[in-house]
């Protein structure tokens, strides 16, 4: 294979923010990229780049479900591409894949580290959305975690993003009663209008939890499922309204990831409610259902092939915006999930 | 029968408390008791009258579990005592019985709320105690909610208290490593000393909880299950230490009884920890295993036999001393489970 010179282009994660995380904490590389490859290895060049809530996690000096993010490598995160070397028997130059290779335009991957994508079947960002991480953890936070019933109220937190948006659906079919909470009156407008949900809360309309909780009362009735993305002042409305055995799962808390992983900052007390209603509380993360992909998959592909699931995608052109899109989710600026075109 | 005029003492629940609650909230009603009774009733003398924490939740002006427990009538609470009429063919007069009768000497209940107690087979107070409500709670809290593994390391909150000293030798038996918090060295050295633990920490030692966790932290090398009976300062040292796949039990939270419940007070958001480590909060009640408690019992009534569990008790003497008993759970007073005789 000859060796050809690529200009490469990297987004280091280069300064551990303290807050909200943002273009100075990176810093963009330029290098040559050779597609010299060992056996197994195949070279990828990304087309859409993922930005992700829970990056910022890794960002915290804190170990959290890892360690922190080292500083002076490339921004990880997962991307879709395509193979332009390849020396593995199981990929061929132009195929579609998932890989794992982060803020970088190309990459050497191991064979075993990527996925191959069938864009016949449905659009190759759906890896990095509905059928890939977002939708994996959607499902199987509702399906695995929640056990929702037909009939049951669910309430999700920043049901306008990318696995709020996939939760509220699949809530949908299980035959739940389902409401949303996001910010804003576009939000709030697409998941009635075109998720169908039952009712959208738009919390910045309310300047404390009392209001809110208030208002989540009279709307909702009492909640059997909180699928929470958020935290704060919207999960301290939420939790007076539990119902008898309600289950809350945790998959996100991205109101405290302006730095209140690393000095939490205080709200009401409430392990009383647990108490009160006999509830539970689970944390979920992506990683824990990797093994159950294909099951989720089996159920989910086909609702995305048909129409079945609306799965919307808000796309940022430009490797150079990187950073900033990533600041944005923090901003609540996506309407599903967030990608990087580059 | 012939109907005898008995002098009975009650305490009537008067006001409802903001903070602590003491025997300025109870007034002492004196009546004539005349044990009439209809077809299926049953008249006891109480002997041994509980006090328990959960009578301050229902105190609080919130619905709770219940709803908030009615002003004017006989504080509600167990009691064991001796039947003195009967109208019942299950129940002769002398018969040991566990009732619902609340802070009364004398009461009419009707036969199916009573419990027949065999004061050969294990001494009557175990029925408020180890073979009664604190040891279902205590029992089917920790196996079914915290479902203990061999070689796990178990934290319990209160651990000297009525529920938590019974908690500990379960999870002892479990094949747990068990540590306890408690207030003072007394307790302390109990749970080490008498029950057997792996290690115990007094919380009163610490004046925060960054210093109270750094000392879990040290001691414990990490938790797997945390029941927890008391919340506040010390559940907040306790979540950072949790390890993957931690179960916390909330089974009390009674640093909050003295007004938290209805005014919560602030603490540090902590579900980014659920997050981390995939952990669940479950709350437990000891009513929802009132159908179970037979299963206890086959379990736990042997290990009293034999003195395998030491189930100790703190033993008020006196009837007009039922409001400072009550007062006094809230100060830690009590060692094991507090009855007042009466």
């Amino acid at each position: 294979m000859p060796s050809l010179a690529l200009a490469n282009r990297q987004w280091i994660y280069s300064a551990r923010p303290d807050g909200r995380v943002g273009s100075e904490h990176y810093t963009l590389q330029e290098s040559s990229f050779s597609p010299d490859l060992a056996v197994n290895e195949v070279a990828i060049q990304a087309h859409y780049i993922s930005v992700d809530p829970y990056m910022r996690i890794q960002q915290a000096q804190r170990h959290s479900f890892d360690a922190p993010h080292p500083l002076g490598i490339v921004q990880r995160g997962g991307a879709v591409g395509q193979v332009i070397a390849s020396r593995s028997e199981l990929f061929q130059v132009g195929d579609w894949v998932l890989s794992y290779s982060g803020w970088q335009l190309y990459a050497k991957c191991h064979a075993g580290e990527l996925r191959k994508l069938d864009a016949a079947q449905a659009p190759v960002t759906t890896a990095l959305g509905v059928l890939g991480m977002p939708g994996r953890t959607a499902w199987f936070g509702l399906m695995d975690a929640g056990k929702p019933k037909p009939g049951e109220t669910v309430l999700v937190s920043g049901a306008a993003g990318a696995v709020g948006s996939l939760v509220v659906q699949f809530a949908k079919k299980a035959g739940c009663k389902v409401f949303g909470l996001a910010g804003g009156a576009t939000k709030c407008d697409f998941l009635v209008t075109k998720l169908g949900l039952d009712g959208a809360i738009d919390y910045r309309a309310f300047t404390n939890a009392n209001t809110l909780s208030d208002e989540i009362a009279a709307r909702t009735g009492g909640v059997d499922i909180y699928f929470d993305n958020v935290g704060g002042m919207i999960t301290d409305a939420v939790i007076p309204n539990i119902k008898l055995r309600a289950r809350i799962i945790i998959c996100g808390q991205i109101s405290q990831y302006d730095g209140g992983l690393d000095k939490p900052d205080l709200g009401p007390r409430f392990l009383q409610h647990m108490l009160f209603q006999r509830a539970t509380i689970q944390g979920v993360l992506a990683r824990d259902y990797t093994a159950r992909m294909d099951e989720m998959l089996a159920i989910v592909g086909p609702w995305v092939s048909t129409g079945e699931i609306v799965f919307e995608e808000t796309v940022v052109e430009g490797f150079e915006r990187l950073p900033e899109a990533l600041n944005s989710l923090f901003e609540g600026k996506n309407l599903g999930k967030m990608l990087v075109k580059v």
